[in-house]
């Protein structure tokens, strides 16, 4: 080895010299024939360019897991191996400097990247330069667009971007989403034209709406996702015409296809030069009858080709060489923001598209709305730590990033591949699933040690500097949701005291309710001044201790040792952007013990009504049944007539004959039938009453619990349900659904977010786009649902908000319904090649998975339902942080902070605006995100632009400079937007109204303003 | 492309110093990690050294053609692309230079490097002379071994190694026959130790055979080929474990293969380094177990691998990483030289082989013995060529070399690849037997081309320069096996006369009958000196006419003009390496007309017995049913009882059961009993009796028909059978047999050459080297028959020479078989995938293939045979060469040449001695080889030392120099004998009988000796 490095030394001279240029014309040797092909064609005015784009598609996980994928393990299950495409990509792109390609997925490249020498790296940073390699998209991952939040699709968007610009100092100019199963307006506008895109790609939109658009030549629109920014935020977008592999069956050219090669060698027999040329032109010409313009782009590649690259640049050479020599058609390597470029020059005024491209069915009873809910776990696991990450990187910049030790940075990788296409959407396989979850669950445990080390700094008085060696070990409990958490449960009454910060990353101040389990009942609760405070004892039923103790086991291999009795829950008052202190110490004393003994009562009633709720909101039961009845609201006078009830849409398994064998499965969602959910037998209700809160039991049968939280200061229903084992012993899949029904005449409309940020309006069996064929009257009028779902009358807004990604759907006026967990027997035939039949196993026995979930009710009169939503639907995301401690009491007070906020403490961020990213980026400088929560016309005051001043958000520091940034902080926002091509839209007037943008930010001012739905982002220096 | 090629000059100037320097750093970073991998690890002494040769196996031709399968075409058929075998596999060498590769078939290796630049030719040269990539075996395709004959072996060889030699200046040490299914003597004696290899591998040997040679550690052997020949030609011989794949199914590594990787990424998941290394250790041992020495060899690759070589290479750098790491066994990138030097080193004994391993059985019931026989039209096809290949490569020589034009390469290109194990075996796909047909009938085309101007320019007088301009236009008939012969059938009542020049490729005088077609019985044959000679009138039956018309229209798509209604026979007489020149002219004479009707007569008789035979040989006919009862020769005075019958195998189905699912195809003779096959109805018998010679015609029944030819001047009956179309409407496969039977006493004893070269003496129901388990009491006694088989008793030997490569046996003592055709209805599970069921197609209908062929048969006493078979056997290979003009007689001979010998006129070759190459190269130079034709104590008189006086071949050339050549001429023997190994011989004593060779030639002298086998391959300059 010792003389083979000094070799490599000497030799390195040499190297960084010549390499390039003598490296392409080895490998240009190397490859080529005696025969040279000419591949040097341009764009060919008058003549129809076909543009081959070579590209590979390599999931971020799916049939196997991001690393089997990356370094081609596990092939039995599907022959794909990332590293050998960009590691035969190298010197395919070398060989001929007129060779393109592009890649997508950073997860992988990233991956890749770090294992090159430094002298690939150079070589790769040459070839990116020269334009062959164009990073596009440029996201971990090409995360999916029905079941991400718009934060995770930021974030993951920003993570590759700014590698890329880092590395490269490039900007991807093209959003390539080609896979994901129906397109958002949130992808258009801000994930499209907001990171400065100029063009969007994808292959999947509706079969009904292909055929009509290829019919009228209106597969290429302006798309303007974004009522509120209009055609500021507007992206030329491109639906492929059939998928995004090539033209026809016989264009692969991956190691072992069978399409015919061009056999050019006349020393050889079958010389199939003229035939290979007239398949060409034949499928050029089809495309150009469907297309405007006389450029057509054909996507060279598919699902992890390139494997060795070098076998389809070889047929590409021929076919440019020998197509252009034929002359009726142009053919030449290009890439999607060539062809944009081209579109462009060619100065077409394009049809609008607005809304979004949900739901997507590929042929008749194929709704791809299945996923909007599979795998409810994962799902709700990424929204969880996708908040908790939030509040995590906060920390972290309280603190100052470690230089060395935990750090955010796994979870925000393992959050950034979890908003893959077949991830958070639920449609990998089982292993895979597990995959991502492990990723989550080591990023959490990194995230949770720098949320502790924080935490134990910023409690700490003594010093700002020293904070490191603080000695206190904040324990948290990512397993709260299960009745789990050790540290709450410790025995008191040996005279330490639990310590609770509760951090809340808000920008507003907040008053919520913290509910934990205790072992004893005997407890007092203080607050961050040593006062005594309200609190209230429930008990833990035994629903719960059951799902609590099995699951338990089956995550952690190991059996709770001891069992709380209890919930102890108290209302905590928490700063923005920071903490309050509260203290739960045993009470020995016994009149405070029979105080806290009537802070619940249990009732179990056959009395007419039941009314329930300790505050405004009243939910009103019948006695004889148990079943919701009325909502009352004595604070906005809202009463209405409202029931819930769960159902069931049998899963149809595809026995239809040769010709539809079509299933419900892990994508699509094709019920047979409905049918209700009715209680079984006796009617299992009961009702928790308290100073803070009530709690409605009901046991709907064995497989279904739910509880109903109505909180003293809270004028919404939260609705807690316990689902599954969904039972399979008839041989039927199920799709649980939650339907809750008002008497309102609703017209058929409802409304959706659009990955948690603008509404969506929806017509039950309409679309804008075409005439609707209506063939699934259920499965076709589901929509992804991230933040809630509101319909309303002429006089009332009835809205739901969820606590994670899931379907719902309007399906009768007056009703809401959300699918809430779906088990699964048969494969739906889109490559998975697994049922969605999760379970969970303990030792030997495995039982179908059980989801707990939150929903959230609320109905407000007409027009003023937007702030509960908003607001609200803030407070989902970002729950309270909980952090415990055992300490002893008094010296813990006297000796540490016991509560804070990062902002000024007179100061409160606007009610529209929220802080969606707080971070500490390497070079120690803040990456900060604002997003204004409301479209236009919204709320009758908060649709307005709002302000934040920086210097109060950031009152201990000193801001030195403050950059506005592309969303995806790789460009200042007015280079963005100086290069940003503007494309004529048809039927757009010259007097549109004026889109609303808060200005640029002055730097003495430091203030920030935001108009409806934008989102600003900033780096700022200190 | 101008400014292009402009930068392409530029660097070329830098190229030249530091290409290899700066590509193998370049790759070496591009395909390297981070991680940098210690490969450098040579032979370990004390520990088990697993030497890792990579390979892959690139059929020329199988399921795909050879240009399908070296352009990647069909890839539907089989995904296989040696393009990018050899494409990627330059970087992948380049990027470490401890990587290494052998590459087989010159076939493939030729079609790419015509294809490659300047400069990638000079990296494969460095990589080639550094060792890195090793060209072995060398010939333009991995030659079958049972059905091909010695002098096509040594000729596709030979095209191989002189092109390596050409190209990069090195020879082959390695014969590596892999594939083939069995293996012979002649490989291993003549194609290995006289090619100047040090070692011989293989994977296929009968699986009895294997299991015990694991027992005694006895895979690795010295072969010794040849008695006579003995230690003088032995060849170390290596027989593999198991097959020519890595040792277990996990150590596969082609894009897509499914065998775990080595994942040493510890930033990812499924890190399994040690199991990985478990793994290899593991398979070492097992393979040390059975093998002497400290050093085994694993295959790394299989068929059509390494299509992007890179994914095997990265692979195996990890495990020669770690597993050295380990450090319990060595592993390290070898070659089968390095491992050959290595066992050579070790200075160890080894078993000693003699004979051959033929038949091979790869598990019970399933002997490849089938092949012997399949395809026999194509068997026939190559064995006709090869020897017209040599007349015509005479003709060349003496008419000198075209410069431009036509030539004999691509006849010897065809003939080469025709000789792969998938091709003359007729174990490829249908189209692909249509494809080395194709090339065949291309070469020979252009071939015809050679002899027909060669012999327009020997045949003109005046000049020795002016040849060229010869207005002669010869034609030939290359389909006079099915009567159709254009120029012979012309009307010659017009006055011209038909020339026909009749050459004799041999080294002998020779006097042989000429029968050819003709239009009417009123002619009159002259010879060359102008005089009438006697000649014979026989018609042309019905039989004969209509498979000439069938098969002309199948073949060249019309039907002949006109139907020649007789065959015209007469004796011809030629000088060595000559030609002489007979006329066939009209004769409308009456008395002249009347003496040749005379000239036959035909009789069908109920008569007690029928005499047959103008000569001393007489074969006597039962008169009653018309069957060979009787062999009278009256001049030998051998008198036998004698029969002749045809009977088949039903091919077995495979269906016994989910154990047993063999059936006969392709590769696999498998017969389900034996069904003889007896004439239907009346028996058609019919007599041709006339001065040259007599013909029996039997029609057997509708699709097998029999003509036996006794002539004047022979000693041997020949037997022309047309057998087919082979019914199987009864749903059954059929292979026929023809079985001749004597009341020998044989004891179980008869003898089948070696291609064609060595007889090896064959015992029923025996193997010399294990104690044979008898389960296919007739398949495992098929041997392979080029030449032919014989059989003996105390007093008399059998002899039956065919006339191409059939298989045959003895299954019953006295009784000589051979397999004639076969057509079966299932595959045989080996591969090809296509049950062995050929048809021939005429507009819409196609029929099973109708096979006509030859052999012959003699009866001498004992000890006497060997003559016959040998002399004999010259002139079955090389028949009279005829080709044909029409023109004015007497203008015609008076101007022409009418006879001519290569040689001088008073010369001939010895008896024990045939020309086998005499091939002018393209520097002007000969390349002659001289065989002698006897093994040691073959025959009395002529096995002997024989000695050729090259001045008297060449009389009328000024021989300058004469270098002996190994057999493949691609090096002086001299040197070749100097650099051999001598391997130790377990057994084998110091006193053994020296071997007889020839001597030196003298550079004055110019006499060449030959001992007994002996081949001499000389280059002589003139």
């Amino acid at each position: 080895m010792a003389a083979f490095e000094a070799r490599r030394r000497v030799t390195r001279l040499l190297l960084l010299v010549v390499v390039v240029l003598v490296v392409s014309e080895f490998i240009l040797s190397a490859e080529s024939k005696y025969m040279q092909y000419n591949t040097t064609s341009g764009l060919v005015a008058g003549k129809l360019n076909v543009h081959l784009v070579p590209h590979t598609h390599d999931d971020v996980g799916w049939l196997k897991t991001v690393d089997q994928y990356y370094v081609g393990s596990n092939n039995s299950i599907q022959g794909a191996c990332v590293q050998n495409v960009l590691d035969s990509l190298v010197p395919a792109l070398l060989a001929d400097k007129n060779r393109k390609f592009i890649y997508v997925e950073q997860a992988f490249f990233q991956r890749w990247w770090r294992e090159q020498s430094e002298g690939t790296q150079n070589i790769v940073k040459q070839l990116v330069n020269d334009g062959q390699l164009e990073l596009i998209n440029g996201g971990m991952c090409m995360h999916d667009e029905a079941a991400t939040h718009y934060i995770d699709m930021i974030d993951q968007t920003t993570l590759g971007h700014r590698f890329i610009k880092h590395e490269f100092n490039v900007t991807p100019r093209i959003g390539w989403q080609i896979d994901p199963f129906g397109h958002s307006a949130v992808q258009a506008y801000l994930l499209g034209a907001e990171v400065g895109f100029d063009s969007l790609f994808f292959a999947r939109i509706d079969y009904q709406d292909r055929a009509k658009r290829m019919g009228d030549k209106s597969l290429e629109v302006v798309w303007r996702g974004s009522k509120s920014l209009g055609s500021s935020a507007q992206i030329f977008t491109d639906a492929f015409p059939k998928n995004y592999e090539p033209p026809s069956d016989n264009f692969y050219f991956e190691v072992d296809d069978p399409s015919p090669i061009v056999q050019d060698d006349t020393f050889l027999f079958d010389y199939n030069v003229p035939d290979r040329v007239n398949d060409f032109v034949s499928a050029a010409m089809s495309q150009a009858n469907i297309t405007r313009t006389n450029h057509i782009m054909w996507t060279m590649g598919t699902d992890f080709k390139y494997q060795y690259a070098n076998t389809w640049f070889r047929q590409m050479d021929k076919f440019i060489h020998y197509v252009n020599q034929d002359g009726r058609v142009n053919a030449l390597y290009s890439t999607p923001s060539i062809y944009t470029d081209a579109k462009y020059a060619a100065n077409e005024s394009w049809p609008i598209k607005t809304d979004d491209f949900f739901p997507y069915a590929d042929i008749v009873n194929a709704y791809w709305t299945g996923y909007f809910t599979s795998r409810p776990a994962i799902k709700g696991y990424v929204r969880t730590l996708s908040g908790y990450y939030m509040a995590a990187r906060q920390l972290e910049f309280f603190k100052g990033l470690n230089k060395s030790g935990p750090n955010t940075d796994s979870l925000a990788d393992a959050l950034a591949i979890a908003q893959h296409h077949d991830a958070v959407s639920g449609t990998e396989k089982q292993h895979v699933a597990y995959d991502y979850a492990k990723r989550l669950s080591i990023g959490y445990t990194e995230a949770e040690q720098v949320v502790a080390e924080s935490l134990a700094c910023l409690t700490e008085t003594k010093s700002e500097a020293g904070c490191k060696s603080s000695s206190t070990k904040f324990q948290q409990c990512p397993l709260l949701n299960i009745s789990y958490c050790p540290p709450s449960e410790a025995d008191l009454s040996n005279g330490k005291t639990l310590v609770i910060v509760v951090y809340n990353a808000l920008g507003w101040k907040r008053e919520d309710i913290v509910k934990i389990p205790v072992f004893s009942a005997n407890v007092t609760v203080r607050d961050y001044t040593g006062k005594e405070i309200e609190s209230q004892i429930l008990p833990l039923l035994n629903a719960s201790v059951g799902l609590r103790n099995n699951y338990v086991k089956a995550y952690l291999g190991v059996s709770p040792s001891v069992t709380p009795s209890y919930w102890l829950a108290f209302s905590a008052t928490v700063p923005p952007l920071g903490f309050s202190t509260y203290t739960v110490s045993s009470a020995t004393r016994t009149a405070t013990t029979s105080e806290r003994q009537t802070a619940y009562k249990s009732e179990t009633s056959q009395n007419d009504t039941i009314e329930v709720g300790p505050g405004k909101l009243k939910l009103v039961y019948s006695g004889n049944d148990g079943k919701l009845t009325q909502y009352i609201n004595t604070g906005s006078l809202v009463t209405k007539s409202i029931q819930q009830a769960f159902s069931y849409y049998p899963g149809d398994d595809g026995d239809h004959g040769s010709a539809d064998k079509q299933a419900s499965g892990a994508y699509i969602f094709r019920p047979n039938g409905t049918v209700p959910i009715n209680s079984e037998g006796q009617v299992s209700f009961t009702v928790l009453r308290g100073p803070l809160l009530d709690e409605v039991h009901q046991r709907i049968n064995s497989w279904i619990y739910q509880v109903t939280r109505l909180y003293k200061e809270k004028e919404h229903a939260e609705i807690e349900f316990t689902v599954g084992p969904i039972p399979i012993d008839d041989g039927i899949g199920k799709e649980i659904v939650t339907k809750i029904t008002t008497g309102m005449e609703t017209n058929k409309k409802f409304y959706t977010d659009s990955n948690g940020r603008d509404f969506i309006e929806r017509i039950r069996d309409y679309r804008r786009d075409w005439n609707l064929e209506v063939n699934q009257p259920v499965a076709g009028n589901y929509y992804p649902i991230n933040l809630g779902l509101y319909t309303k009358d002429n006089n009332t807004e009835f809205s739901v908000l969820v606590d994670r990604s899931v379907g719902g759907s309007s399906i009768v006026d007056g009703q809401l319904e959300l699918m809430v967990h779906r088990r699964l027997l048969h494969d739906d035939d889109r490559g998975v090649g697994e049922a969605l039949n999760e379970t969970v196993c303990i030792q030997d026995g495995c039982k179908g998975l059980t989801i707990i979930g939150k929903y959230y009710l609320r109905l407000d009169p007409l027009g003023e339902g937007a702030k509960w939503r908003r607001s609200f639907g803030q407070e989902i995301y970002s729950p309270f942080l909980l952090a415990f401690t055992e300490q002893d009491e008094d010296s813990w007070k006297s000796s540490h902070v016991t509560t804070f906020s990062g902002m000024d403490p007179s100061y409160t961020l606007p009610d529209n605006v929220a802080i969606i990213t707080l971070q500490e980026l390497e070079d120690g400088k803040l990456l900060f995100r604002l997003a204004h929560l409301y479209e236009i016309d919204e709320d009758k005051e908060l649709s307005v632009i709002a302000s934040v001043e920086l210097k109060k958000v950031f009152a201990d520091k000193k801001i030195r400079k403050v950059t506005e940034m592309s969303l995806s902080a790789n460009q200042e926002r007015a280079e963005m937007e100086k290069k940003r091509l503007v494309w004529k839209a048809e039927g757009s007037s010259e007097g549109e109204a004026k889109v609303l943008r808060g200005g640029p930010v002055d730097p003495t001012k430091l203030v920030v303003e935001l108009a409806p739905m934008e989102i600003r982002t900033l780096i700022i220096d200190f």
